[in-house]
């Protein structure tokens, strides 16, 4: 069984980091199991959801830098922390009168901590530039594209066209790696989620927008 | 390359559970096989769904406990069985007026011995309930929700609202994690296959229906 | 961190191999980021639809040989020349009139390459014919897999009834198995890569048919 850094670099020592991974667990865990819901799935169903959109992106990190098993599995918190917030969407979920708006919310914020924690991993790892974006970005919308899949749904992470979604982890996850060294490891963490939520924000505020390729037909 | 615990374990020394992983093997592959015939797919198409779905619940379960490259890839005996059981749902797919009833009994056999030697495997690196429950669950559904994947099916892991699926998988694999220690492994396993299997077969009675959470347009 | 293969066995020594690794990374990120122009994503959609299915068949392929982390990841060429390419298919989209002929040209390309490659790797494990027969196919047609969920297409490798795909994956990989060790290296990739060109040329011109069993309803 290897010894993985997560349980001494991460963990243990900096129990900063582990808090955020844990809100981001729990915000995922609520984003998928409202989502499911709203799709009429039933207890369990809620719950499957709920997490594995809330262990996914750890999944992917732990599995890509060879972390096996994955934290979650390691860690039970996780998947108590999943439990609860899963049961917790399924309890409040009537009287959450806009799914829309609370699933955005709790997405951004388990985007942010995610793809933050994702590309913090990489860079121990001796990963370049790319790898760590990339990486990041990959842990930070990997519970997403598992629940969209899940759920039948189009994957948002490519399609939401009006808004920056895996731009935005790409962006905190390129944060991560231009500032680590110069900041401790809570800041450097905290600054790259703090890039991924601004850049929500400001491209929900439709002040940015990426372009789109113009068909020969539309001409 | 790694000496998998499979080897020393599980195969060698009990070829008991060799053999209920194997017959597991055969079950998925007639269920995903068969999907396969009744889209319409190819030989080579119906090959690789029937073969895909077959070792997709191992391979998830060695990929999760860094137990690389996956069993299946090691030992030809899986695919070689697969194959056949594609072969098999090929040639008398035909003859087989039912293919509902067909897939699902396949299914649930597959569903049961998957999910109980996932869950064993998972007790061997020490995880807790939590961690064994959701491991043996994931290589119970994950050979199905990669057919359903491929096949552009809705995965019915989650839809099935009439019917226990993962909680069945999960059941089995609680049963794993609370009887080992107490009986002899063979013992271990198969009743956690029993416990899936009678869950299965409750639910489908309509005995048993787990809560669906209302929408507030629905009062 | 693993000393992986490739970096002495692959990459460093025989920079043929690298090369043909390389070409294949190029033409699947085209053939992406064609179909994300044509599915209306933005800018960074299409780079991102671009560089998974550049990556995705290689990370399959690491993944399941335990080569953690990726090597996309560890070496940067990879990530660059998959922007590099996304970007191309961005620029240059609006003048392919017939995209559908180009992504599928690239993509054959990239299927050859991405196959013999995977069976070369999985030949250096010690895997039997199976084994290396289906981790080059996984290897050539989990880019193209990923794709397609993501873009929420009918997954092509299949649905192609009318042609060869994922069958002419299988057979290069197969032809790996069988030369290696009575060939050059950089022979045997080749060699493997030209069979599943060749399928594919052949399977395209109608010339091969797979049987598709028929229904009872039908007779």
């Amino acid at each position: 069984m290897p010894d993985p850094f997560h349980l001494n670099g991460i963990s243990s020592i900096q129990t900063g980091l582990r808090a955020l991974d844990i809100v981001g667990t729990v915000m995922f865990a609520l984003s998928g199991a409202l989502l499911g819901v709203r799709k009429r799935f039933d207890l369990f169903g809620v719950l499957v959801l709920g997490c594995v959109t809330a262990v996914g992106g750890g999944a992917i990190r732990d599995t890509l830098t060879g972390n096996t098993p994955p934290l979650f599995l390691r860690d039970e918190t996780y998947l108590w922390l999943a439990i609860a917030g899963s049961l917790t969407a399924f309890a409040f979920g009537m009287r959450l009168a806009r799914f829309e708006r609370t699933i955005s919310l709790f997405d951004t914020l388990g985007l942010a901590l995610f793809a933050a924690t994702g590309a913090l991993g990489a860079t121990k790892l001796g990963l370049g530039p790319l790898g760590v974006t990339f990486a990041g970005m990959l842990s930070g919308v990997g519970g997403g594209i598992i629940r969209d899949l899940l759920a039948h749904e189009v994957p948002e992470v490519l399609y939401r066209r009006d808004q920056l979604y895996a731009t935005a982890a790409a962006a905190g996850a390129l944060t991560v790696y231009l500032l680590q060294g110069h900041l401790p490891q809570l800041g450097v963490q905290l600054s790259g989620a703090a890039v991924v939520i601004v850049a929500r924000f400001v491209s929900r505020r439709g002040w940015v927008r990426l372009p789109v390729r113009r068909l020969p037909e539309e001409r």
